[in-house]
C-alpha cells in the first residue's frame, strides 16, 4: 500500500437496502460492480426482503439501522418502482452519512431526523456502468456512484445540487388533549411486533400509560418479560417507537392488525 | 505483512452460489473454511436460495452476476445432486474469472460466452479439509480449493487438465423466417418477471416487435414504465434477455407461466 | 498502519447467529455497531433464520459451523427469549474461539465438546452502547462486547468470572445392549434431511447397521447416491450425526417426522 494515500476506514463501508430478494443474481451483480470499482469496501446487507416497490417499508428498515453505522458510511437504497421514468436518482449527505437512492421519498424520514447537509441529482454518466440498462439502475448508476464516492469523489461531481428531497407520506402521531398521542400502526416486524408511530411519553417513558387499539387497552411496560406469556403488551422499542408485542409470540398473529390501523396512547385511568 | 508478496486485491474476492438455504449452518461452515485458509478474503453471496439440486436455476443466477465481479474473482458454485458419486469436481478459468464447481453443467452457459481458457479436475486431496465427508464436498473440497487458488496456488496443482466441461441442456432460441425468434420461458424471478431465452432483435432493440405467448401478443417496450400499470409488457432486461413483466406487479402471478412454455418474437404487424 | 500494533488477523472475524430474520433492519443495526467500533472486522452470517426464541435450533446451527472458523473468531449468538429479565449475558472461551451470547443454554453443546477455558458475565456497561434499550441487548450490549474483544480487550474486563454455563436439554443417544443406540430426531434441515442424535457406530462407520424409525428399517449407507432415487436412506452426515435422507428429495416431506420422534440404531439382522 506504500505510496497510496490512505482511505479513511469509515469510507470503506457501504450498506445495501433493496427489494431484490435473495433468490436471483441481482444483489450479487450490484456487489460485483461495487467491488470492481473499490476492492477494499466492506459491504453490509441491511435487507433485500423489502416487499417489491414498497418505499415505506424500505424507509422503515433503513431507519432501524442507518445510525449505528460509522460516520462516512454510504447507504445505498434501491427500491425503485419508477425505474426508467424521469424520476431522479440522488446522492445526499444526511448527518455524517451519505445516501444514494431514487428520489422517491425513501430518504425523507432520515432527512427529517438528520437534516440535509448537501444533495445532488446524479446526472453525470461518466461514473456509470456502460451500457446503462433501462431496468437496472441500481447496478448501472447507483452502485457506481456509491463506489466512486467511497473512493473519494466529491459529491458535486455526480451532478447538479438539489435543495429538497421528495417527501414521504409517513404519518406522524398527533398530540391529544390529555397529553397522549393519536397515531397508526406503521409496520409488522419479523417477530410479529406491531410498530406504531407513537413515541415515548416523556421522561417517565412507560409508567402510567396505555395503548388503546380496537376497544382494547394495553399497558405500557418496560420490557417483553414484564408481561405474562401470551399477554399482549405495549412498550417503547429499541428504535424509540411504541410497539404492541406478545412475549414469546406474535402480536400480529393475535390481533390481525393492518398497517394504518389507528392506535392511541392515553394516560392510565 | 512485511516480507510477504502482496496478493493482488482482486484475488481476495470469492463469490458463493449454492442451494444450501440460509436456515442451517452449512453456508457458515464453508465461509469458516475459506477464512481459516485466507483471512483476507472478501466473500460475497450470490445466492443460497437455489431450489435444491436445480442446476439450471443456479446457472441462471450465476449468469446474472458473474461478469460484474473483478477479474480474478473465484466463483464457487455448490449445487451438487450427485455428491458422493463419481461426478467430477472442477476448477476452470473462463474469461478473467475462475470457477470452482461440480462438473454438472452449471458452468456451461458461462463457458459458451467466455470460452474455456483452462480447466482441471480437482483430484489432489492435499488441499482438501480432513476428513473428507461423503456428503459435504462444498466444505471439504471446493472451499479449500478456492481458498488455495485465492492464495496463489496455480490451477494445475489441483489436478489433471480437462478439455471440455459437461454441457447443460439450456435451450437456445431459434431464428425464424421473419427475422424473429422462437424460444421458451427460462426463469421466473423474485419480482415475477418471466425471463425468456429470446434476445434483443438487433440494433433497434425494441421498436416494432412483439412477444407472442399463449395466443396473446405483448409489445416490446423500453422500460417497465412504458406500459400502463397492470398491463403485461415485454422488454429486453438488464442481462440482455427478453422478459415478460407487469409494471409494479407480477407477470408470473398474472399468466401462471411454466418454465419451458414456448414464446415467439415476431415483427409487429 | 505504521505506529499501530497489528491486530492478529483471526481476531478480525465475527460470526452472527440470530433469530432476527432478514426483513427488518435489526441485523444491519448490529453490524453497524460492530463496524463503528472496529471497521476492520470480517463479519460472517451463520444464520438469521432461527425460528423466534428457538434456542435448540440455534445451538444446532452453531454446531454445524463454529469449528470451521479461524482460531480467535468471536461467535455472537442472539436468540434471547428472556431479554429484559435477569438472565445473564456472557462471554466464554470454548476451545480457540470466543462466544458471546445470553446464558440460556445455547452454548452448552459447544462447551461439552470443547470444554470451558474461561467465562464472564457481561456486567461492565462501560463497553455498552448508550442508552441501553430494554429490548435489543444484541445491539446495545453483545455487539459492543464482541467488538471490544475483537480489538483486544481482555475477557475479564467485561465482568466477573463464571464457572459454569446454563445447560441445554439437548437429548443424547443412549447405548443399547446390542451395541446400537436409542435416540431421537433433533432437527430437519433445508434439504428435508432428518438429523438424529445417533452417531457413527464405531470404525466401520456404516456397514452392517440400520436405523429403525416407526416400524420401518433404513440401511446405513455411505452417501446419498448409494440409494435409489426416492428411497429413504440413513447415513452419517458431514457433522457426524446420523440422518435420514432421500436422494434428490425430502425425507421430511416423505415421513412427516416430528422433532423428538424416537429412532434406534441396530445391527443389520
Amino acid at each position: 500500500m506504500a505510496g497510496r494515500s490512505p482511505t479513511h476506514p469509515s469510507h470503506r463501508c457501504i450498506s445495501l437496502t433493496t427489494d431484490f430478494g435473495t433468490q436471483d443474481g441481482y444483489v450479487g451483480a450490484m456487489k460485483g460492480v461495487l467491488l470492481s470499482m473499490n476492492p477494499r469496501l466492506t459491504i453490509v446487507d441491511i435487507t433485500h426482503d423489502i416487499p417489491p416497490q414498497d418505499i415505506r417499508t424500505a424507509a422503515f428498515a433503513l431507519l432501524t439501522a442507518y445510525a449505528t453505522f460509522p460516520p462516512g458510511t454510504i447507504h445505498v437504497v434501491v427500491v425503485d418502482p419508477d425505474v426508467g421514468t424521469t424520476r431522479r436518482l440522488i446522492a445526499a449527505r444526511l448527518g455524517p452519512w451519505t445516501f444514494v437512492a431514487p428520489d422517491n421519498g425513501v430518504l425523507d424520514v432520515v432527512r427529517r431526523r438528520e437534516g440535509l447537509r448537501a444533495a445532488v441529482t446524479i446526472t453525470n454518466t461518466r461514473y456509470a456502468r456502460r451500457p446503462i440498462s433501462a431496468t437496472f439502475h441500481g447496478r448501472d448508476i447507483l452502485a457506481p456512484a456509491a463506489a466512486s464516492l467511497s473512493r473519494g469523489l466529491p459529491l458535486e461531481r455526480l451532478g447538479p445540487p438539489l435543495t429538497s428531497l421528495q417527501p414521504l407520506a409517513l404519518p406522524l402521531a398527533h398530540p391529544t388533549a390529555d397529553g397522549g398521542q393519536r397515531g397508526v400502526i406503521l409496520h409488522g416486524d419479523h417477530f410479529g411486533n406491531l410498530i406504531t408511530n407513537l413515541t415515548a411519553p416523556g421522561a417517565s417513558r412507560h409508567r402510567g400509560w396505555c395503548v388503546h387499539y380496537r376497544r382494547r387497552r394495553f399497558p405500557l411496560v418496560r420490557t417483553y418479560a414484564s408481561a405474562a406469556r401470551n399477554a399482549i403488551l405495549a412498550l417503547v422499542n429499541s428504535s424509540g417507537w411504541i410497539e404492541l408485542a406478545v412475549r414469546d409470540g406474535s402480536a400480529h398473529r393475535r390481533v390481525r392488525a393492518r398497517i394504518g390501523d389507528p392506535v392511541e396512547l392515553r394516560p392510565q385511568p
